[in-house]
């Protein structure tokens, strides 16, 4: 499982002294880019190449709250990819704690929004860590 | 099912030029808060007396790409609601177009974060309007 | 002065329960994009059109802290406008308090990021309205 | 000058490719808030500690456009402390690019909200590096 350390933001706490719940969709998302960074897919260059990667769907389960300044750490892994769609597991963790887990799926779209087989590479890059 | 209009904000839009897929979770909570404004409920006054309705569940399926400046609506129904918890379910759409549906569950927590039951008055309002 | 209305979103408030600062430069955003069309002038159209206004200054003020669901009136006003350059100037109120006042100077600038003379629609309309 | 690094995130970068102007006030935030760690001022403590830095200013002149996953750096330099404000000023590097710069100027105030001196330590501190 790939890690991402993050450490909360003063923005990303509510009026409650909690994380806001729609940023762990943000956390997601950078350890999203950094995952696929790992693999060697720069999100920079997927775009440029003409193909995006699309959120189609997400779900996440908030189990204890996260609280500004927190040092947390984002676990993402691969649990499904086909020609077109890949599905990512996350869990966000403060040191032992389960703070929240999600999942997003995404879908390979084109520039203008059509989909379109992601690139045989993607592809291959998403296989080769895929679990479950 | 209760109505709550919106305009896409120029900082709703990424780089793709479509709404940024968090912000339906945000689209969702300003609708919550209008829903329940409109049941009697002031989500301010339920703070101050020190109940508070935490996030514990989301899941989002994204249809379409909203734009900037779309005029919005956001329908929310009460699917569910019991002595601690309520969920809730929205459509965003853009006239007759389906953007994006999703749900809500919410827990009733006391200021420390513990779980509490919801104040009777709260919990008769949603039971009031309940569908499905 | 334009008047554009809004309510502070359950997100849009900080772990001191007041708006979280940077918020009011969105604040700003949203007034600016309904001043410029209460002129005619949609910023929608104007991207299309090859022209975009670029913020290259901002400067605020803060003065008293705005709350979760307050009702805001943002009063915007035009106070300079060149061949390349518009100034808008902001007030941000509830009631009769005002929370906060800014600036945003903004230059046309070409898709690619170039400095461009505005269309002289664009000029012409600010222009009609300039004060100060 | 305090050196703190950032990569510009996804959510972070408008329709036109660029740093959304508004976050560059996040930007100095967290570089404020990782200064103050290095001067031994940790902002929870702080705040647990009753005294709360309010933002009552800020200015940012924007130079060049940041683009998504763009490595950072903001250099943060205290420029004028007193017993209840502090000055900061910040520049936002990519390399040797200046991208904006900018200042916040803040008040020490108690939890609820009212102007108070700030703890003697916490002056010191900035005092120890306050430069021009």
């Amino acid at each position: 499982m790939h890690e991402t350390a993050l450490r909360v933001r003063f923005d990303e706490v509510d009026s409650m002294g909690v994380v806001h719940h729609p940023r762990y969709l943000i956390y997601f998302e950078v350890a999203r880019t950094d995952f696929m960074r790992s693999l060697g897919l720069a999100y920079v260059d997927l775009m440029r190449s003409g193909t995006h990667l699309a959120v189609t769907e997400v779900g996440v389960r908030h189990l204890r709250p996260g609280r500004y300044d927190d040092p947390l750490v984002v676990l993402t892994r691969c649990t499904a990819v086909s020609g077109t769609r890949v599905e990512l597991r996350y869990e966000v963790r403060r040191g032992a704690e389960l703070l929240a887990e999600g999942f997003t799926r995404l879908a390979s779209i084109s520039p203008e929004g059509r989909p379109v087989r992601m690139p045989r590479e993607v592809r291959d890059r998403f296989e080769s860590v895929v679990v479950e």
